[in-house]
């Protein structure tokens, strides 16, 4: 058994799993942990007299807390889009972009040309700035193949990633738009999702995927084409992650939460019966603020009606080329706390703690005993500093 | 004579001086300097003969742009307000805290007990910070003292750090608010400083400050007040910068133009016809939209309407403990495009040519011909990527 003590620490942040919102902010906190997991915390005049002999590791009197996890993330595409990005600046809607033969259609392009080693040098550069920023862990969906073959070329590049040790959990999302090849026939493209390319994906990658995501929008694809998509990822073993009441609403969180959902994503336009039946069915909302930010959108998802209604609220960076080029996870903090009004205490579980729990992983997001040892230390007075210098660069040390 | 030319270069990117909000491209550009000025700017294949045996310095296939110039910060003060920011994201409001003594005069007891050694020491901090991701040049007001002896102390500081090299312009700003010695009377506060404290000030600092400042809003100083301060600054010596329209319509931004002021700042809630006085007076309208963020607003200033008027907008970052603890001019930049929606080449001139101007400096914020060689090195593919990015740190290199 490989036991050591953390000592020397300004604080401890953390989660408590055990209560709803609730942080713990221990001062001149110690962490013991044993082979890689946390065996016990408490401030370090109260160390167990069983630790008092394991090899001691100098947090230098930083603040600790676990790494963040990033419950929503388009990680691997081909190209990027700034230079759609300043058109878009200078007035030209997105409709015109698209019908152009621009927007998502071009990453779809760049993507389906992409070599697998390409696509996985792109992600490892994205992923090491993440980790560099305390993200330990993040859900990352394909979707910008829109073919069979390039999705299976962006599954093949997730597995070399989890293969290379990256911390990520793979969502098939190929109804993430309708394919040019499809124009006109959603219909007929989630009917060939749902019954022949999720079945080849799950055939030709076992156990890759835990989650299959659907983008139900008005002029993409229905309540009823989703749900067609999701049953069939169900019978797969797939739960469901779904793209919902993004830009209008369309019951995207209803059928979440019907489904058994793992989480509805987005939601500027959910109903308060949505939030209900989320709240009710334990479906995790996750909020992507960021996308509300860089899209030049007024209008934030509804955070606190979210909480009232008893909702684990989660946030997520969105993280894709088109409408969130984001890797830093406490700009998502600024703006849960700042435009969706959360507290510093919420927008912190909803990074940590309610976004390992959409992914079905208990041992992240917190620091209590049995939580896997996602140590990062931030030389900071008090973490509250990640939000109120509302400009600043923050990178934690790691202990390796 | 000292002469040297900047060679390969990815491109640069410099507002045109003799044109409104145009901004020049020039791919492999080259940078004839001479003398710390700027001698000569174009394509590197067109370089004139006469620099053909200029010393040449290798720009590492950079952009190359001006430096940003920051034209409305609140540099010293001290202590930080991290607590109580922490207390208002739980819904405490602000009215409540500044009550129990907190907001503002937190600031103000923490200034007034500081040593000059400690105001320049935080503000030297500072100043690297900015400098660090771009900053050449800033605005800095005092106004945290409210009394004499600690206005007094923040000029002593500011000619300090001016002593040391930092590059700032003073703006005298006791009418920041109405100290506790003169609740209820801000009619006698206004009074004192306009007769007393400003002809003091400029008297014990001969020639540092070139501007004062009245915060004119509701609760807080009128237009005529305001006009009482600001007249006795002129005749001083002291331009006007007025702090105006940022919660509600005062008619700031009117008097700003009456009195031929430099700049009208924050303007939320300024009128159309404020707008219309502002262009065709010269004023330059400032706007500050980290500050918009910090608090939660949802207001954001009429940028697009501004510049349909005529009026040449400029963004500054309003550093400040209370409203926007931000050093980044690529968050201000940001916040340009996505939510006052200007374009990318706007938002740039706003922060440099802009910025200038609004500081009577026409050497600053461009790379024409004449002005100061303040070059500055970015490793990246097109300065876009410093907004489309949104979550990313970008630090320049310079020359030295």
């Amino acid at each position: 058994m490989r036991r050591s003590v953390l000592k020397n620490l300004r604080g401890l942040l953390t989660p408590d799993p055990r209560k709803a919102w609730v942080v713990d902010r221990i001062p001149g906190a110690a962490v013991a942990v044993e082979d890689g997991r946390v065996a016990w915390i408490g401030t370090e005049a109260h160390l167990p007299a069983a630790w008092a002999d394991a090899p001691v590791v100098d947090g230098g009197d930083a603040w600790v807390t676990p790494g963040f996890v990033d419950p929503h993330t388009h990680l691997l595409f081909g190209g990027d889009r700034s230079q759609e990005f300043n058109r878009r600046l200078h007035g030209v809607p997105y409709t015109q972009i698209a019908a152009e033969g621009g927007g998502i259609r071009e990453t779809v392009r760049a993507t389906r040309t992409a070599t697998v080693a390409e696509l996985v040098a792109a992600g490892e550069a994205r992923l090491r700035e993440m980790r560099d920023r305390g993200v330990v862990h993040i859900e990352a969906k394909t979707g910008y193949g829109l073919e069979l073959e390039a999705e299976s070329r962006l599954c093949e590049a997730y597995l070399e990633l989890k293969a290379k040790g990256w911390s990520l959990d793979v969502t098939l999302l190929p109804a993430h738009d309708i394919p040019t090849e499809f124009a006109g026939d959603p219909e007929g493209y989630s009917r060939l999702v749902a019954e022949q390319w999720l079945p080849e994906l799950v055939h030709r990658f076992p156990g890759l995927a835990r989650y299959c995501d659907v983008f139900i929008e008005t002029g993409v694809f229905t309540v009823e084409q989703g749900r067609r998509i999701f049953q069939a990822g169900k019978a797969l073993g797939l739960q469901a992650r779904v793209h919902a009441d993004e830009l209008s609403w369309t019951g995207g969180a209803e059928l979440a939460a019907e489904l058994g959902g793992a989480s509805a994503d987005h939601l500027m336009f959910c109903s308060e019966a949505g939030m209900k039946a989320m709240a009710a069915s334990g479906v995790t909302p996750i909020l992507l603020p960021t996308t509300t930010l860089f899209l030049g959108m007024r209008d934030w998802a509804p955070a606190r009606k979210m909480i009232e209604s008893g909702c684990r609220v989660a946030l997520a960076s969105d993280f894709n080329p088109g409408s969130s080029p984001c890797l830093d996870p406490l700009l998502v903090l600024r703006l849960g706390c700042l435009q969706l009004r959360m507290t510093f205490e919420e927008a912190y579980t909803a990074m940590t703690l309610h976004a390992a729990q959409s992914l079905g992983r208990p041992d992240l997001g917190h620091l209590h005993p049995g939580a896997e040892a996602t140590v990062l230390l931030w030389d900071v007075k008090d973490p509250l500093e990640w939000v109120y210098w509302v400009g600043g660069t923050f990178r934690p040390r790691t202990l390796n």
